[in-house]
């Protein structure tokens, strides 16, 4: 396969496929760079290249992770069909100017016999995605746990296209009170609007265009709240009632809770996370906008 | 109160009472230096001040932490009782040659509404001290992954005296890849026997006699493990009997497991580790011997 020409520092990208490689290349890097770290589970695409560059503009270093955590996937869900493309991955990670690519096998992570567990109980992790996948967020909580003793970041990279992941994994920060600032990055969209995701690649062509419904139905709840509707059950039944209209879509939650805590309100009188999960077939999208 | 004379080294230690000064201070000793931790609920004894002897001869730095962690507890247990002397702790950490004294608030090191959890599951929680005191180590891998997110140690000190303390923190730290060092250090005595413990100061002088026992116990079944008997049944009848003949004496658990995994075990053909708990009136105490 062809190399990219070196990125725009002159660099070349190191891949650490173990964590013994990914301990040599950090002892080279030192410890008194910064370090910016990207986490993914691979098949990048313009949302995660976001994330790389503003890791890359902030940081000395840059460490992207791939890795498909497999105790963020319930039995039946989809671990194994979850795309996968290394090469290509890698051509684009070190091409966005990542420093080091950490891609290690399962079996590195979690060692025969793991069964230790980082879990942020409670409202954030029961509500939205927690509903329809009750184990998901103890997964990821455990897994990024791991990946910043591992690296040991100075930042930390998520997109805001996970919105609850994002507020579960601040308050893990913030309660377990890890050495790692976190940075929170914008949706990257189509131009039509649908929200990047390494799971489009399964939607086929009418999927696809009624999966703008996600987005759409977001962008008209806010039209409608900046109308002056605060009142949380009509702006959700404005969201159902709109999504419902694409016959291939079958809603897997609407809700508009506290964006802090996701906890429940009636009215938005401070910050409020508009989230949907809608499948298409076997494909489940998500997508989400801030009202405040 | 007299201040005890500077240590060897002729530092004077500091003490952080806060989170804010913990990182002033750490910031100070700056990155490049060896970290040695020694974590405690206070009330030293010899045995924490072997600890913090080990640390220092091994760290450039010794950071001791005294915090009696309520989430340890479960209610009903001795959280209130415990005992605790802060001004007298202070002149032994100091004399022992501590650099850096932590002593949080417990609303300091869990926030208003912390609610993650780190947990190691399995065998090595559910056994002895597991059994009756379902919650204790989930509330001890999350204040020491806690502690070790804040001061970032090189190594941390541990005693061999809450063995299955050990085993559970030796798993959270290869599961979770925790960048640190663990040293367990032997279990420090008084001259007839009885192990070191805080909770000593509550026996009178009747149960202090009889709570010889323990340590009796298990010196007796390591003696006819010498002589050929490797039938955990035996042991542990040998040892349960022995126990029972002090009419203060109320056992809790006895038994003899593997001692890496605490796995059951029927005859003794690795490691075993030969755990007592016992109480005498409201005072729990522990100990253990290794038998290989």
């Amino acid at each position: 396969m062809m190399q990219l020409s070196p990125p725009c520092n002159n660099k070349t990208m190191k891949i650490a496929k173990t964590i013994t490689e990914l301990k040599t290349c950090l002892e080279e890097i030192g410890k008194d760079k910064t370090i910016g770290f990207v986490p993914t589970m691979g098949y990048l695409h313009d949302g995660h290249l976001s994330l790389i560059n503003e890791a890359q503009s902030h940081n000395d270093v840059t460490v992207v992770s791939i890795f498909v955590n497999p105790t963020q996937f319930a039995p039946g869900e989809d671990l194994d069909a979850y795309p996968r493309d290394f090469d290509q991955d890698s051509l684009l990670a070190e091409a966005a100017g990542t420093d080091l690519l950490f891609f290690p096998d399962p079996g590195d992570i979690y060692p025969a016999g793991a069964s230790t567990f980082v879990e942020v109980e409670g409202e954030s992790t029961r509500k939205l995605c927690g509903q329809s996948r009750p184990t998901h967020f103890k997964g990821v909580t455990t897994v990024v746990n791991i990946l910043f003793n591992l690296i040991q970041p100075t930042r930390a990279y998520f997109g805001q296209k996970d919105a609850q992941q994002v507020v579960v994994i601040k308050k893990m920060i913030r309660d377990l009170h890890l050495p790692v600032q976190l940075v929170v990055c914008p949706i990257v969209r189509e131009a039509d609007g649908l929200a990047l995701s390494s799971r489009n690649v399964f939607l086929n062509p009418e999927q696809r265009n009624q999966a703008l419904v996600l987005s759409q139905s977001l962008t008209a709840a806010k039209a409608l709240y900046r109308a002056g509707e605060g009142r949380v059950k009509i702006l959700k039944d404005q969201i159902i009632s709109h999504i419902s209209n694409m016959p291939l879509a079958v809603i897997d939650y609407v809700d508009i809770l506290d964006f802090k805590t996701l906890a429940d309100i009636e009215n938005i009188t401070s910050p409020a996370l508009v989230a949907v999960a809608v499948r298409f077939g076997s494909t489940r999208l998500i997508d989400n906008i801030i009202l405040d």
